[in-house]
């Protein structure tokens, strides 16, 4: 384990005390620190009425057990206080370490104790995470340290788990939205489903904006899967032209109906570990999968301001801009009279996509977002520089695909029966409208970029992404944070994993870092808290992470491709088509190996460097064909050990969210030894090459330039390391299955890569 | 999903009339069924106030929602209650099924409706479980059907989730054992964490007796590990004589103490689901660990009855038979006046291992042992036939390496620096009469088996295990089934995964035929649940259980071996060696591809045969060398569909055990394609082959008749399906890596497989 710790609040030594003493620990500058550290675990060990027994368990060195050292007269060491620290970390002597010293420097304990001043390291010692994931106070708490008051209680400017999880109120209201998207000429209602707290404190609200909860359709998904294999089509030439999007928002009703309770409860809903940790600290928890899935209105516009709108509606009414019924009969409103109005949103991919596109709005009330994973632009999930380019691992997937998984409202099938049959209508439309044929953007398209819309984002914003996420690849997140305004307050954690959580990771205070923040945008508490804007996973070692001022690079590095021309053929045999298509891991397996189509250029590094964005491509090539398109794919090439992009569990049920609540497993990257790691990875299609917006010719047999940008990352590699540049055509996980026999003729002596670079690693 | 449903208990119609109406569901035989159907579906919505809506929600048939059914004069048909069952059990139309009668036939429906008498239908439909693995009546009370009472409610002989599990009262006691295992000059204490409720209901208990739950120590455990390369010795001719197993017991301290409330407390205890699902339903829980372990006292015996004694001791406190103290202080003594006394045991491997040893000691109160995939003698777990044998997939463990992983002590750093020096000396006892070199049966290991003790046994054995359990081999669990009183009732649970629990398959209803036996064993409920003798899991398709009167085979299959003499050279060239040795699956790749030292021979069967029981290996063999030892294994051979060893999660946190309690997934054993299964295996030192206790010179080129029999299974094969028989010296996964070049001559023609099969399906 390594310490990275980023939500310490520094506070006067007189706050400290008073801290403490609100938590019953009555320390006083007036007794020895040794007399305190005893008086501090003593009052630690609330679970023994024996606590002698409890102290001679634990020991002040290698030799004396702690009751014996509290009945000494041995003086308290800053050696003796490392032990003791350890051991109430959850770190065992002769198991976990042999040499205190050595493990103190080895994990970076953030806490130290100088031989005098002990309240301070008491203090800090508190809000230093233990072994299992947990704060030391968090897990005192969960243990019962302080009872389930459903009040606030605050702790350096975190909130803390006072809150009773297992008597809550579940409730479901139907939000009124000013939409018709099913145009059943009535308002689409959407349900909530609402977690709170039997309090009278006005409840800030954490809100996950969820498509998938209430159900997704995998068999109508998989029947929608689209065919890769086809020709890549000739396009006109022409200049795209998009306005901006807009539609017409209903009137909301403003009838006058009695007002009342919710009518409708329920008892479980799946819940997201965050959330739940937000929970069990006075946050209540509303999960809403808006219109067009099971218990709402509407159809499933999957991505654009209608949807977004459905979300909006329920941040309205939460701070009574807009009406909630008791039930679809519309005959009894329901006030949100628990709330403060202030939201936070969560949750990762789609999830994560909602929370930006909430934030476009620029809706009073929405304080921080917390988007995970998430898409900035549906054009860049579905599609790329012109070309169909299905996410990593779901070829075949498309935006109307999505529809099809989560139009829950199938899944009940009195719905089903009354409204498939226009439900079936609406999605054709939608697919009509795709155009996979020309894989160009479109206003379809623009409908649901939210990048131009960033301007209006007035919340704190805080997002998450993996670098190693080729689902939702590192360009939505990249590209969202450099178009944040500049008068927000954002934060980016790059991790070194894929399309997962962070919340739960051993080396990373992510969850005490959103309480601090969220406490202070959200419960008034002190607004010193200052958070790294960029925290990035160092790739070249375990549990490290360091802070960034920014996503800019401060040089770059040019490679030059070669000095011959290479060609690559676009056609396979039909065996390896086939087998290519069945599977597209053989391929990948194959074009690792360097036995596909393709092109391979490697570089060994002279120096090492930081790359630090998106690598520029220059290709200097041409097609025998009135078409093409061009894949290319960057290795850090050779066996090594790396990171692995999937989190291993460090020990199951390790992290309480709350007193014994919603118990998850406590997780990290573990180094593991593989050939190779892709980098960034690209395609194009050339009709597209000058601009996305601009659709040229292509001209057989003659030479064009192209060049684009790979995906954005952030990657140390070591002078002697290999990169691996790979060119080809088809990618059978990404792109068209195109086998016509065209070839694409690459002068590599005209073609380079511009890689940009961090010089100064910038660390604050 | 397919039901094999076991736990229902057949009562009068009056009694299901009057159970239904307990939970408040006011049907009557005067309504008509198509009314006692609305009043039974509107009592289920009880979330919702807005029945009508959620009725609309669900459908009659393909054209009809219910409400508008309910509505219509419309007759009830089987069809439509059909439809409707499907629906409340979690089946969704278009979603999981289009036709409807076909898949009611093809998941084997266990609920009918003739088109009269719905009242018998709808109280069947409350106990058959959902498509998520919960009874439609446990999601029912999970999602609020009846209050937190803590108070008993049954349904059909079954205890309901009416216990708060949120509100619980969790202590530890320190009971008394008649040992000083540490030699200390005082009796040894065992810590015991006590989970019950706040009730004034006398509690029965479940009791996990887990030398593990404490803590473990991976790195002594690691440190202490045997290294497998050496030579087989050469042992002494001789005949080993073993005697009765006896420790004496101290006299209890009959000291006049006060008594008094526990004084410890614990917030947390990872624990099991099957107790989880108890606890709900009203069985307090507790957790021991036994001597040795950390807040005991004592040594870590490993499997004798002295360990057992101290779980003995605790139902004696139980009974009132025991004392227990307020700590280790020894000052207080605490009743255990919360409890009823009787007692049933629970838990998997070692903690299996203890329940089948605490039942051969016949104490009183224990009512039910459920030991799933238990060792009956640790012999037959670290040795076989005259050899050291490690348990599979862990070369080098030995039982003294187990003592290492489990002595929790030294996890409490206080323990470690007081009690570390006198436990090393104990260990190197243990360690020394081991006798490793040998591999004989001996003393040590006779005071570890409990098959001679069996017949002591005098409550009722529930036995779960997996045929793929090359770690506790089947053999374990063949035994003591065999050796089991006829008297006492017993159940065996055979399924064909390797080591893993059943209680959380979609596929049976583990835990409620285990609710419905504990509640007739130990709360008094009606006791004429009758359940099968054998369940096995059918390994010729997917979610399919059989129930067999017994373990008998009626009839066996005889297989020559062939008709020359083939040789097995021991020695491998030192490359082969050390790439085994480092990895014991190359070997085990290399020896099913036949390219390691072995005779391979290949039957291909003329009939289809169910193998039921232990398969007898004849060989007439010689060694060019005054020893030798023969390993075997046989291969359910070729690519096929076969049921995985490892269960699948089918749906995540989808089992409440309680009123959202301890949430599980759920799990089953998929069907993949496989290039072979391994039906059994087994090894034998050359010296032993007249019998374990006797031990023979090997004469060098003597021809020997070696007859020994392989694990048993139950497997059904077909008719041209292929057996292949693997011989062989070393095992690198299993035996001594013994690399000296000694041969092995096998006569074919004068060896043979003795199969016992089952002809009678003898399906009761």
């Amino acid at each position: 384990m390594k310490y990275n710790q980023y939500s310490y609040l520094p506070v006067s030594e007189k706050q400290m005390l008073s801290e403490l003493n609100n938590l019953n620990f009555k320390l006083s500058k007036r007794n020895s620190d040794k007399d305190n550290l005893e008086i501090f675990i003593r009052h630690t060990l609330f679970h023994y009425d024996d606590k002698e027994y409890a102290l001679a368990n634990l020991i002040a060195d290698f030799e004396t057990d702690l009751m014996t050292f509290f009945r000494s007269d041995l003086a308290l060491s800053a050696e003796i206080f490392d032990m003791v620290a350890l051991q109430l970390l959850g770190f065992t002597p002769h198991f976990d370490f042999t040499d205190t010293a050595a493990f103190v420097r080895e994990v970076g304990l953030p806490v130290r104790y100088q031989g005098d001043q002990i309240i301070p390291s008491l203090y800090r010692l508190l809000l230093c995470r233990m072994k299992k994931g947990m704060t030391l106070l968090d897990d005192l708490i969960s243990k019962g340290l302080l009872p389930l008051s459903n009040s606030y209680h605050f702790f350096n400017g975190k909130s803390l788990a006072t809150f009773d999880t297992c008597r809550l109120i579940r409730e479901v209201v139907y939000v009124e939205t000013p939409l018709d998207t099913d145009k059943d000429g009535q308002p689409d209602l959407v349900k909530v489903n609402i977690i709170r707290h039997h309090t009278t404190e006005a409840l800030p609200t954490i809100m996950t904006a969820s498509p998938y909860h209430q159900g997704i359709n995998i068999p109508a998904n998989d029947r929608k899967l689209h065919k890769m294999e086809g020709e890549l089509s000739v396009k006109t030439a022409q200049k795209i032209a998009v306005k901006e999007p807009k539609f017409t928002k209903l009137p909301l009703s403003d009838e006058q109906l009695p007002q009342g309770a919710a009518e409708e409860t329920f008892s479980y809903i799946d819940s997201y570990g965050l959330n739940d940790y937000f929970l069990a600290r006075g946050f209540a928890n509303i999960y809403v999968s808006g219109i067009g899935t099971a218990g709402s209105d509407g159809f499933m516009t999957s991505g654009d301001y209608r949807q977004i709108e459905s979300f909006k509606s329920v941040i309205d009414w939460l701070n009574g801009r807009a009406a909630a019924y008791s039930s679809p009969r519309r005959d009894k409103k329901v006030l949100a009279s628990w709330a403060s109005g202030l939201v936070a949103t969560t949750g990762k991919s789609y999830l994560g996509t909602m929370s930006t596109g909430l934030a476009t709005t620029g809706v009073a009330g929405l304080k921080v977002i917390i988007a995970e994973s998430g898409i900035s632009s549906w054009y860049d999930y579905y599609r790329e520089n012109g070309l169909v380019y299905s996410p990593g691992g779901y070829p075949g997937e498309d935006l109307d695909v999505l529809t099809e998984l989560t139009y829950s409202r199938n899944l009940l099938p009195g719905d089903y029966l009354r409204h498939n049959r226009s439900y079936q209508h609406l999605l054709d439309e939608q697919s009509a409208s795709l155009k996979r044929s020309s894989g160009d953007y479109s206003q379809f398209w623009h409908d649901r970029n939210y990048l131009p819309h960033a301007r209006k984002i007035d919340c704190t914003a805080v997002y998450t992404h993996g670098l190693q996420d080729w689902n939702v690849k590192p360009r939505q997140v990249y590209n969202i944070y450099k178009a944040l305004p500049d008068h927000i307050q954002k934060h980016l954690f790059l991790h070194q994993g894929e399309h997962v959580y962070v919340h739960n990771w051993q080396s990373l205070d992510f969850r005490e870092s959103m309480n601090t923040l969220l406490s202070e945008k959200m419960l008034g508490q002190p607004d010193h808290f200052s958070l790294p804007a960029v925290i990035w996973q160092d790739n070249s070692t375990e549990q490290t992470w360091q802070s960034l001022k920014d996503l800019e690079a401060d040089s770059q590095v040019r490679l030059s491709l070669g000095k011959e021309q290479q060609q690559v053929d676009n056609h396979y045999n039909s065996a390896d088509f086939v087998r290519y298509g069945a599977d597209f891991n053989s391929f990948k397996a194959d074009l690792f190996a360097g036995k596909a189509n393709q092109i391979t250029v490697d570089f060994i590094l002279e120096e090492s460097i930081f790359l630090n964005g998106e690598i520029n491509l220059h290709l200097t090539l041409k097609s025998n064909s009135n078409r093409g398109l061009l894949s290319a794919q960057l290795l850090d090439y050779g066996l090594k050990k790396r990171l692995a992009d999937q989190p291993r569990i460090i020990e199951g049920n390790a992290i309480d969210n709350g007193q014994n609540f919603a118990r998850e497993a406590l997780r990290e990257l573990p180094l593991q030894k593989t050939a190779h790691r892709v980098l960034t990875k690209g395609a194009i299609n050339l009709q597209n090459r000058e601009d996305l917006l601009i659709v040229k010719a292509v001209e057989p047999d003659k030479w064009m330039t192209v060049s684009f940008k790979l995906q954005p990352s952030l990657y140390k590699l070591l002078k002697g390391d290999t990169l691996r540049l790979l060119l080809y055509t088809t990618d059978f996980e990404h792109t068209v299955r195109d086998n016509s026999a065209y070839t694409l003729t690459v002068d590599l002596s005209k073609s380079y890569l511009e890689i940009p670079i961090l010089l100064s690693d910038s660390v604050e």
